[in-house]
């Protein structure tokens, strides 16, 4: 299982010394909303490259518009780029063809997607399907669970990816349940000494 | 009926002088998501100043995390914030508080909410709920039919915009119908005289 290392919440520089901490160990470093929202797609290439070459995710969010946001994000470097599950199939059309083309890769984030949105939006065969409590409603109470009973629900749905709160003793379990990428964010970037929680993360991913 | 003007994929130079000429006539102008997200809310200061005490929304399509990003675009001077309709309530309502703490607006955009999700999210008295068609779905055939019908079927929300390929000679509809604001974009920007057009399109509002 993969592990990705989302951002959040902090200046440029500082962005940059959590980055240098995890390269190479993380398998997807995730440069937050709040980072694209607050300093702009286009500022964020000091940060893709103090990755060194571990593939960036830029948590942009799409809602509209997918087709200029999704190329704009690939040319600046982003491997991954995130569209909301509940914008209109248009959209994530858009988006899934500009990833197809840089040979990127579409994240769809689920968040308050319900089952029929879900159902509907299941057919893009490369995309990753995030599985996603939000922040301002809590973080999830059994993601192994909740994986289990998506995977029943969504057969079709090869790439799950799961965010929200997620804790250390339970990346074995998601492992174990086939989840492609666990997205973890405060429990490393917060830790006493980043590097270390990183990859002690990284070791349960098995 | 206010006037909105919606400046997109243009760089902040350009969106700079756009703002001038359209200042003072145009009731809001709105900085739109291509330059909340490729240059970011912190860089748009510029912006707000060319406005020169019109009223600015940025359309920062908040997703999650409400507190923060409303928090953060209040305190970079705009007076009106978007949320999308398809967050989650608990988004909506730390969304909510912060245009009330800030005397700021929070506009609720309906991109691809059905019956039931606007219904859930009808009881914020002072914000502003956008009908609004995805630029990836087409244009709005009937946008004043389609506010009739709003309007009959949640008489509870006070405050409507409209946005989605607007047409000059649909404003006078649009104003008939108590919208409060009608959001028109490359009509005015890409216009060859965009003070002119603004200024023809304000006096068609009535």
């Amino acid at each position: 299982m993969k592990l990705q290392v989302a951002i959040d919440r902090v200046d440029i520089p500082r962005a940059v010394e959590i980055i240098r901490q995890v390269a190479g160990t993380a398998d997807v470093i995730e440069v937050g909303t709040s980072l694209t929202k607050e300093f702009g797609v286009r500022a964020l290439g000091p940060l893709i490259e103090a990755a060194d070459g571990t593939a960036v995710l830029g948590d942009i969010k799409t809602c509209d518009e997918g087709k200029y946001e999704f190329d704009l994000g690939f040319d600046c470097g982003f491997a991954y780029l995130t569209v909301m599950g509940s914008s209109s199939l248009g959209t994530l059309e858009v988006c899934y063809a500009s990833a197809e083309t840089h040979d990127g890769v579409m994240m769809i984030d689920l968040l308050e997607c319900d089952e029929d949105r879900i159902e509907k939006i299941s057919g893009f065969e490369n995309a990753v399907y995030c599985l996603h409590t939000s922040i301002d409603s809590g973080a999830t109470a059994d993601p192994v669970g909740q994986v289990r009973a998506f995977k029943a629900k969504y057969p079709q749905i090869r790439r799950i990816a799961i965010a929200g709160g997620i804790k250390k003793d339970q990346l074995a379990g998601l492992a174990a349940e086939g989840v492609e990428i666990t997205i973890m964010g405060s429990a490393i970037t917060k830790a006493d000494d980043i590097a270390a929680a990183c990859a002690e993360c990284k070791g349960l991913c098995g």
